[in-house]
């Protein structure tokens, strides 16, 4: 049974999962680029994964070949299905049961895929299947919270070179959002009317500076405080609380933004790892204020002793710079050859 | 001038800085295996950095050979040392300048020393150059919080592999540092008379199972909640609040501590990349308890994209393992060959 264990003294949560240590480069020296006779999420090698949870096909059975995503269970979860949520304390020892779900979405059948080069209506599909794999894993009363990510390259983190992404169902609000709520909440205190992402989208289109890309329906940007070196966030445009609530319409466009800035990343940064990451209003808080977005963090710089001992972030690229690169309107002459 | 931004809504701070990314190693593909020939930190070479600020010598003159360690400004500091401490505050953006200090420790003149094998008065003179860094630093009034940190390793962040250790002063106190502090107000509101982090080495001596190594006046544990596998503190067990009132006879035990616990961790895990740093109370805020404590984590896996999400970690080496694998009880089975 996995943990999720807190600090004695700070609101720092750790999962522990013994399965998690089993699996391919857990310990990172591994290349992530796994050759496709190997490879789990490749078609026709259906059996080495559990039984899907979800597909989209033209053709063809459950766990067999012919889908053009296919949603899995992750064979090494962090979380597991079964069992209550009981919170254990032990004096300064705080724990919760390591209760929720892990799944991973391959995001095309082609090995060697990357979003930016997909078609437009396989990402869409991949946003959909984000959305439904969402709604599903909330209707589960265990679960507080739904993150949806992405981890690709080996220096961010993918065990596997095929395009894939993963959703993990937690029984608390993670700390990330629980910030974010606060800040909300407190720039509303402040007798604004307005949300505070809306007030970020209207100061940085009006400052312009920082923008990557805008669209009718979403903007891309840069913003302000970037912890990491083209560091390039996704809003919509409209106030919308939740990822799963975005429209047919927009998330048609949503995929053609998305497209777009990793194309721009890629071609800027030579294919750079990256993760990317979905904030949405978490489940069961009906009455907190959200502003849903997907942030993007490429890994081209460590986190060293100085990130990890205070929490703060050293940045050599300010984001102006990264917007203007990510624009074509400046190469990036730092980038190393 | 560098510049230190907050994020939008949550308490993270930035400090970008343009020098950072004209360093070595910056977008690291470049490996740490500096030759001796190029390497700044090595005796003979100390033109190639800034003049020094602290040095401990038999014989020579300043900025000549003939010292055991030595502290110079960093070439590529984070902070810059002059200038005063405004914050700014335009709306949403708020920001402060980049005022502060960023100094490397030379630890030894050996080019190819680890701490773990240096001679004992050698790893006491580096906590000595510490302690007396972190004393000049503390007296300068815009300085808030003074981080002492370590970096070895490319994967942990280090652009040398020259023994160095890094201090940087800076105007504001740090995320983590708050977060602790605030739990040990917490923990005291509830009635308790002692400090948090006494009733921590309390019970945990008590439970014994996370213990690495004791001895007359230091522990070093696997902490409940590591974020990382093998990450270990040292604390000292008398109540001190500040790393720079350590006593010279305690400073004698810390070293031995120190390189024990590096030589524990070295063996285990095959020289890891990891990151050390020195949480002691901020230099101002004279009423916050605080106990002092020495934080190390190795890097043997990736931040990815769960984890920048939510500030979650996912650790797949229970503490309870780590410890019994560095007090000698078991291998680890899970190591990379």
């Amino acid at each position: 049974m996995s943990e999720i264990r807190k600090d004695y003294a700070t609101p720092t949560w750790v999962v522990f999962s013994a399965a998690r240590s089993q699996r391919p480069g857990a310990f990172r020296n591994t290349k992530d680029a796994t050759p496709k006779a190997d490879c789990p999420f490749c078609e026709g090698h259906e059996g080495m994964t559990p039984p899907e949870v979800l597909a989209y096909r033209d053709g063809g059975t459950a766990d067999g070949p012919g889908w053009s995503i296919r949603c899995v269970p992750n064979k090494f979860p962090a979380l597991e299905r079964s069992g209550e949520v009981r919170e254990h304390r032990d004096g300064l020892l705080v724990s919760v049961d390591g209760v929720g779900a892990h799944e991973v979405i391959v995001e095309s059948s082609d090995h060697d895929g990357h979003l930016a080069n997909l078609p437009d209506l396989q990402v869409e599909d991949v946003l959909r299947a984000y959305a439904e794999r969402h709604r599903a894993l909330a209707a589960d009363r265990r679960v507080r919270y739904v993150q949806i990510f992405k981890n690709h390259g080996e220096r961010a983190g993918a065990s596997f070179s095929h395009p894939h992404s993963q959703v993990i169902a937690i029984p608390i609000v993670p700390l990330r959002i629980l910030e974010e709520i606060e800040g909300i909440r407190a720039h509303g205190a402040e007798g604004d009317v307005g949300c505070l992402y809306c007030e970020i989208l209207r100061r940085e289109l009006e400052m312009e500076r920082r923008i990557v890309v805008e669209n009718e329906s979403f903007v891309a940007l840069e913003p302000f405080a970037a912890r990491f070196p083209f560091e390039t966030w996704i809003l919509p445009k409209a106030h919308e609380r939740a990822f799963d609530s975005v429209s047919d319409a927009d998330r048609r466009v949503l995929a053609r933004s998305l497209k777009d800035v990793l194309g721009r990343l890629y071609r800027a940064l030579d294919d750079p790892s990256f993760n990317y990451y979905i904030h949405t209003a978490p489940v069961r808080e009906r009455e907190a204020a959200y502003h849903w977005h997907l942030e993007i963090t490429p890994h081209l710089t460590e986190i060293a002793g100085f990130e990890r001992g205070t929490g703060f972030y050293i940045n050599p690229v300010v984001p102006e710079d990264a917007a203007a690169i990510l624009r074509g309107e400046i190469r990036w002459t730092s980038r190393p050859e």
